[in-house]
């Protein structure tokens, strides 16, 4: 049965930039699973609301349309449980919601000030100006003048990442030995970033550069394949 | 085979209050074991040190001793395989490790400033002077400075806890629907608090609030007869 998944690109459809479609992408790839892609823009709603959504990823799997990358990752898991899991069990699922949550907030949410104002240069004019409108009004201030302070911004973000850091200090995947769905969730950032702006976010002494890289070679470098900037 | 479990205490033995003990001792109960507790106050190293450590919990176990919190539940999870998980399998095992880390930063370390300067009128002249010296020298600062910032520091500690309030707004436990050593590490620290200040961490209408309640009523309310502040 054929897979397919909506992601968030702009002038470059071979070019997908979302962290939560790279979530979906790399768990489908630890599954084993290739799906066909349908690039998609910021404005393209219509494309997405009849399979119930506002916003992508979206995959398509026979019959179902499985919208949100946390709902998704569970998907693949349930429907595909003789592949690789994706949380190592029971207690790995439910405290990966955390770690979705924590990538979200810490990983995602840190890391966007500092790249946000490299991302409309990506995108056709409409995108652009639905991105500009609606990014503005989240930050509360011009994404240049966000981007101005990013020197001192990705500071915060670093130390942010410190329990991560820490992690990785006693193994070399939040997965343990393997990478799985908890990497995947917080290296879905990070492709975002490598994929729309030049800013360097890690230095190369930290625990989470190596980690990024091993992420970058995973499943044939597929993440590395894709089109982004050096990191 | 008996358990015994050292344990940080002050001038009251029956008040201990280490957030590390209280993983461990949250982990116990979860695998339906009890332990004898051997109280133990900071100033006195060579109790600990004929088990090789510097610090408590050190748990014993016939010929076994085993130091650090992490390593306990470890040593718990290998050694009584036919109890209640406190992992829920190898993955959440793995995440767990994140978790610990995330406690012991943003958990411990974020409440820290707000609760150090109740800690010492509950230790003995010795040990408070060690505490002081010790707590002041990793602050930077005197324990009273930091506690007359605490309305001001509590709301960024509040504001840390965002990824754990966003998945308890899905599910009532770090471990899902019932508690694992996830829920333990965090609950520790708020343990902590509790024994030691009077000083209120979380709002009523906060989720993690409601999570604590659940937990301060576990095993048949462990931690709520455990001497206290009300919280």
């Amino acid at each position: 049965m054929t897979l397919k998944l909506f992601e968030l690109v702009g002038i470059d459809d071979a070019r997908p930039f979302s962290p939560f479609c790279w979530r979906s992408r790399m768990a489908l790839a630890h599954k084993g699973l290739s799906a066909d892609s349908i690039p998609w823009r910021f404005t393209e709603k219509s494309a997405v609301a009849a399979y119930g959504s506002e916003r992508v990823p979206v995959l398509l799997h026979g019959e179902s349309a499985v919208a949100d990358s946390w709902v998704i990752a569970n998907y693949l898991e349930d429907n595909f449980p003789d592949r690789p899991s994706l949380f190592g069990g029971a207690g790995g699922r439910a405290i990966s919601r955390m770690i979705n949550s924590w990538g979200d907030i810490v990983v995602n949410g840190g890391m966007f000030p500092s790249i946000v104002a490299d991302i409309p240069g990506h995108l056709a004019p409409v995108d652009a100006a639905y991105f500009r409108k609606t990014r503005e009004a989240r930050l509360g201030r011009k994404l240049e003048e966000a981007a101005a302070e990013r020197d001192k911004s990705v500071v915060a973000f670093r130390k942010g990442l410190e329990p991560m850091r820490q992690t990785l200090k006693a193994q070399p995947f939040l997965g343990g030995e393997g990478p799985n769905y908890a990497d995947y969730i917080v290296f879905g950032g990070f492709q975002w970033a490598r994929v729309v702006s030049p800013f360097r976010l890690l230095e190369e002494d930290d625990p989470l550069y190596a980690w990024r890289e091993r992420l970058l070679d995973a499943f044939d470098g597929l993440a590395r394949k894709s089109p982004g900037y050096p990191v």
